[in-house]
């Protein structure tokens, strides 16, 4: 629906929503025990800037304001109405918004998409209504909106119990209001400050990239976060995405429902079906999104962002009173890939100079320091942030006597080394509290957990060190025009599959198919001996696991033999099954088996996965995905992220294989992919057999799945 | 030195310190600045039943207590003495300690094997004054002790600010002050109570398990929690792990220096070699020791253990008023291995009475049940909690409007179910906090992340799942008897190896040892082609790599040209390399390569490693490690831990490996490895070549390296 907008609208519904000049509040109550009753209490309480209107049949004032008993009732229009009356009531009050000719409607009511199939007709009875008025929804099904940055807290949470909403960088959309209300909660004491935080509901009308179009024309957006369980505009997110990467604006994303557990729970509650994650993980590595996999990560990355977004973050420093904090902390951090940073000599002839002994990264100032804390404390922190080496400082307090000086000191220095990242992690309880409460006041990010900050440094690196998705991918010379093969239509067996590869330039040992044994020797006379013989039938997948692979035949009658034997077998196994008869191939040649595969997502359409084939299938799973197009060097990029790269590559006095070749398959076949994504499902090439540099690859057997 | 004394005593000296009538405290003070300032403070603070006898030289009351000018002086003698004079007055007051007969000394002052080689010395000269008088001591450089059991308070630490300790079943036992201080203000704020915790300090005399020990016998102590960053006694060590084992007392371990960062940051703080984290890690497993990652986890299972010590935690029931908290949360317990439990038809009946649609795990009571939380979350918990197929029940709390009541809902039917394990799962911030004043205050577990909720789950999983060592390992027949065999020295070649192997029924490929390339020929031409020709030399390790390995020879001449191809390749290599021929060998058969070595770890003695070999071992590392002496079931087992355990077993229709003989192999070589347990150092067989089920393994290659 939302789509069919001319682009911009979204965005400008949205500013309607965040910055009006009056709200309605219908089904405005005294009674907290009601979303009505703490919409307004809050909103109140917030002291909205503009005018309220209860709207309440039964009452004449509500919480020492005049009610009013219908929208029509009231004595202007007004900006925005938030809806909070039962299921059934909701059309009728939609209705009289869009005639008043509102802009934008929260509908809070649930009983929509949320409560089965007949919940979901009346949601989209809902959306027609308010589209025929240019009624622009959120929800239902939601909890609101806190939009700190405005001044504008329409929430029925009680996490809003607080004397004000800190604002900030951080903007927030949420598919879960509970997830968003306890992670605001956590970032409130984590010293985070929001911009806008929305929970979207059901999305039956404005959806999270409406939202997401916002924050990124948001000024006082920094850092974008969002809770997602599954995806209404694939597309447009990937656009939205990119957009994002350009403007430098980071975009963390927690997605649940990335295991079978998860997505599970979260279909029975918003009937979002999770999608692959592998595919939603491609397409936010592609683009430069931030995945986490807890909410502790998100919140201290979306800290340290806040404070600097677009530094690097990987290379630390540590500094505390206490060695085993800081062995504890750098055992995390190395768990997850982060390196302590090398230190330069001039760094540690400068250390040098304020200790007895020798230090070097993690900086341990208790020992060597006796009671001269605060001599050292500052230009450690200021000398460890000047080297060039270093992206982020990281002062570890522990239950030094006093955490609270300690901590301004690190502070003070840091803040000497310009403006470069640092994050104060805090290891007690009770005992920081009043630091906190300082660092809060202040806007330093901190953060209470080692696990949580070395995730958080992780997700961040991971997603800077993943090749992106280039804007344009060329398409490859020599391949057909887009177009000129059909679409073919159900399973492909393996000749018509590499009939198809060969089209697109992929080196297949495409063999001759015989009827008869005897054929079968009259073609292998024709060939390099040594040749295969695989058995031809619809109804056989996994050939050697038949006995319908024979390898290394090197005469006529050894061919005839082999090809009798086999299809005796088979049909003693299962007269069932139908037996075509014989491709009779060239023996391919090669070092390694790898595996090389399509295969369409409904949401993000073809993805192209490679990796280790062969006996490794059963040890690891060691593959990379891209999506349709892929490019020649991402594709060498992503090989070199995979485990088997280093044989790949020639490891322990092996020569080098070739590695070119399969990106230059990987490459063709991704074009394959994109020119028939409407059709196909999927497409495996196993084995894709790689010889030695400058030998190629060739795919020995494959298959595919078209749509019927 | 305590190894000397008679087993018990150590015991005893713990029981002197945490349960005294009478404490001195020497450097007592009224400033908070001085460790004798806090100390004082806080054994006053939390009213100390006994007598206190401040030791000042220069006051004559310190906090309205009389004050002496030295021990001497006191009307009577103390049962401990608390020293935090600085470190050139320790010996002194020492010496007077132990001239009057007191049992323990807690010595807080530092300056000792914490500040060098000189403090070393000083530390060495102040045992043997205590040894001298049967003076105990703990410490030097600690933060003294807190035993919420007996409430004995000693300790300089600014988390003791506070009311009272809370008391409970947590025993602690810290190599780091500051980090069992840390972790114990944490553990007050969710609601952990401590028997004992004791800072160790550099252990010159009472260490780790000494008081480990004291926890094992002590009742109030349900859990033992432990810190460690290197072990003084690796023996006693393992003999505690046992008894706890047997005793059913779980162990929690937290150590620092797991990787090579940490071990950095471990050794700089305590001068303690972390040693190789590998055997650690073998030893814990082995003796049921649970190992932790990371201090979250470590308080979140503490919690779990101390309410419920010895019941299964691994089928877990989630439910909660927020379907996107289920979501994530299900998520992190996949992502760590922990599965959501299969519910009986009978549970689901039960539910179904409930709910007005179909219910499962987990159960979201958000959706279906409208406005009557009440009347769901008890019966939920208690029917969830009765089904034998789930261990633990965990509400996840996130921001319904009244998250007080729910959770008081969901306790309510999780404690009608019985003694069965359940914890509270609190996902905001502020808005849970008065729940978890409550929790506190009724003793209840409770935890705020499910990072941590998830790790500590997997940690007891791992540890629970994992084969123990059997108390006795039957020594197999045909074994040289121990000593027979005179012990080895330097390193020995493929030859020797094979030989030494052999010796204990480990079958190899070995070979015949020849001068020239006209000698290899001559004994090539007595076996079975094809044969293998490797070079000798005192100089090559990885001969492969240098060209000196020639596969497939299956002509006298072949070996001949082979061995003579070989030479001149390496000679015009490196002329430097000592060449003293070749061996040749019946080339071995088999379908894949394993590696079994022996790696000798100075504390913990021969750790046997087997796994992965030939190119696995650049993609992946697939090894078990068991310490020697191995038994056969063990191997085994441990062998189906390994990912290849599919390929061994016969992954897709390929015929079984012979697993049973690779046990048999790593039982004897651990028996080798015990067998020459002072003088082995490391022996590795690599390729050992693993042919199909009763055909046996092969060792192709092998080296060793013994003690000169």
């Amino acid at each position: 629906m939302s789509q069919a907008l001319a682009i911009g609208q979204e965005s400008s519904a949205v500013h309607a929503a965040f910055e009006p000049r009056s709200i309605a509040v219908v089904g405005a109550s005294e009674d907290m025990g009601k979303f009505g009753g703490r919409i307004l209490h809050y909103l109140l309480h917030h002291r909205f800037a503009g005018q309220i209107f209860p709207v309440n049949a039964t009452r004449d004032q509500v919480c020492g304001l005049d009610a009013y008993a219908s929208l029509d009732d009231l004595p202007s229009t007004p900006d925005l109405v938030v809806i909070c009356v039962p299921q059934r009531h909701v059309h009728g009050v939609v209705e009289s918004a869009g005639r008043l000719g509102v802009g934008v409607a929260v509908v809070v009511s649930n009983g929509f998409a949320d409560a089965g199939d007949e919940g979901r007709q009346q949601e989209q009875v809902l959306v027609a209504l308010a589209q025929r008025h240019g009624l622009r929804l959120v929800g239902p099904n939601c909890m609101g909106f806190v939009s700190a940055a405005t001044g504008v807290i329409v929430c029925s949470s009680n996490i809003l119990a607080i004397d004000s909403v800190p604002t900030g960088g951080v903007g927030f959309i949420s598919q879960s209001g509970a997830v968003l209300m306890a992670l605001m909660d956590c970032g409130f004491r984590q010293g985070i400050g929001f911009s806008h935080c929305v929970t979207l509901g059901n999305q039956a009308d404005l959806e999270l990239c409406d939202f997401v179009e916002y924050l990124l024309e948001d000024d006082a957006t920094q850092v974008i976060c969002t809770y997602v369980e599954g995806l209404k505009d694939a597309e447009r997110f990937q656009r939205l995405a990119r957009r994002a990467a350009a403007q430098n604006k980071p975009w963390i994303m927690l997605k649940s429902g990335r295991t079978a557990a998860g997505a599970e729970a979260a279909y029975s509650h918003t009937a979002s079906l999770a999608g692959s994650y592998q595919a939603f993980e491609t397409v936010c590595r592609e683009n430069g999104i931030i995945l986490v996999e807890d909410v502790e990560s998100l919140l201290c990355l979306a800290a340290i962002l806040e404070k600097f977004p677009g530094q690097r973050l990987d290379r630390v420093a540590l500094s505390s009173t206490s060695g085993g904090s800081l062995a504890l902390c750098a055992d995390r951090l190395s768990d997850e890939g982060i390196k302590l940073a090398e230190l330069s000599s001039e760094t540690l002839d400068k250390l040098h100079e304020h200790y007895p002994a020798s230090v070097s990264n993690p900086v341990d100032i208790g020992v060597a320091t006796q009671g001269a804390l605060g001599r050292v404390a500052r230009p450690t922190a200021e000398i460890l942030l000047s080297d060039p080496g270093v992206d982020i400082f990281l002062p570890v307090l522990s239950t030094a006597p006093d955490v609270h000086a300690l901590t301004q000191w690190y502070i003070e220095g840091a803040e000497a080394a310009g403006d470069k990242p640092y994050l104060v992690v805090l290891q007690p309880a009770a005992l920081a509290d009043s630091t906190r409460l300082e660092l809060r006041r202040r806007g330093i990010a901190f953060v209470d957990s080692f696990d949580a900050l070395a995730r958080a440094l992780r997700a961040w690196k991971q997603t800077m060190a993943a090749p992106r998705k280039p804007a344009d991918c060329e398409r490859p010379a020599g391949l057909p025009a887009p177009g000129t093969i059909a679409a073919p239509s159900g399973a492909m067996d393996e000749t018509q599959a590499k009939t198809l590869l060969d089209r697109y330039g992929i080196r297949t040992n495409l063999g001759v198919t015989c009827t008869t044994p005897e054929q079968a020797g009259e073609a292998a006379a024709n060939m390099q001996f040594p040749v295969v013989v695989k058995i031809v039938s619809p109804d056989i997948v996994h050939k050697s696991d038949m006995g319908g692979v024979a390898l290394n035949l090197d005469s006529v009658e050894a061919v005839e033999q082999a090809a009798r034997d086999m299809a005796a077998r088979i049909t003693a196994a299962d007269s069932s099954l139908r037996l075509e008869g014989f491709s009779v191939q060239e023996q391919a040649t090669g070092k390694m088996e790898l595996v090389l595969g399509v295969n369409t997502d409904e949401q993000f359409g073809p993805m192209i996965v490679f990796g280790a084939g062969g006996t490794l299938v059963e040890i690891l799973s060691d593959v990379a995905v891209a999506s349709a197009p892929v490019a020649r060097a991402t594709a060498r990029a992503l090989l070199e992220r995979l485990r088997i790269y280093k044989v790949l590559a020639g490891a322990r006095g092996n020569a080098p294989l070739d590695i070119d070749a399969v990106a230059e398959q990987i490459e063709r076949l991704s074009w394959l992919a994109e020119d028939f994504k409407d059709s196909l499902q999927e497409l495996d090439i196993n084995p894709l057999l790689v010889d030695d540099e400058g030998r190629g690859a060739v795919a020995v057997d494959a298959r595919a799945l078209f749509k019927k």
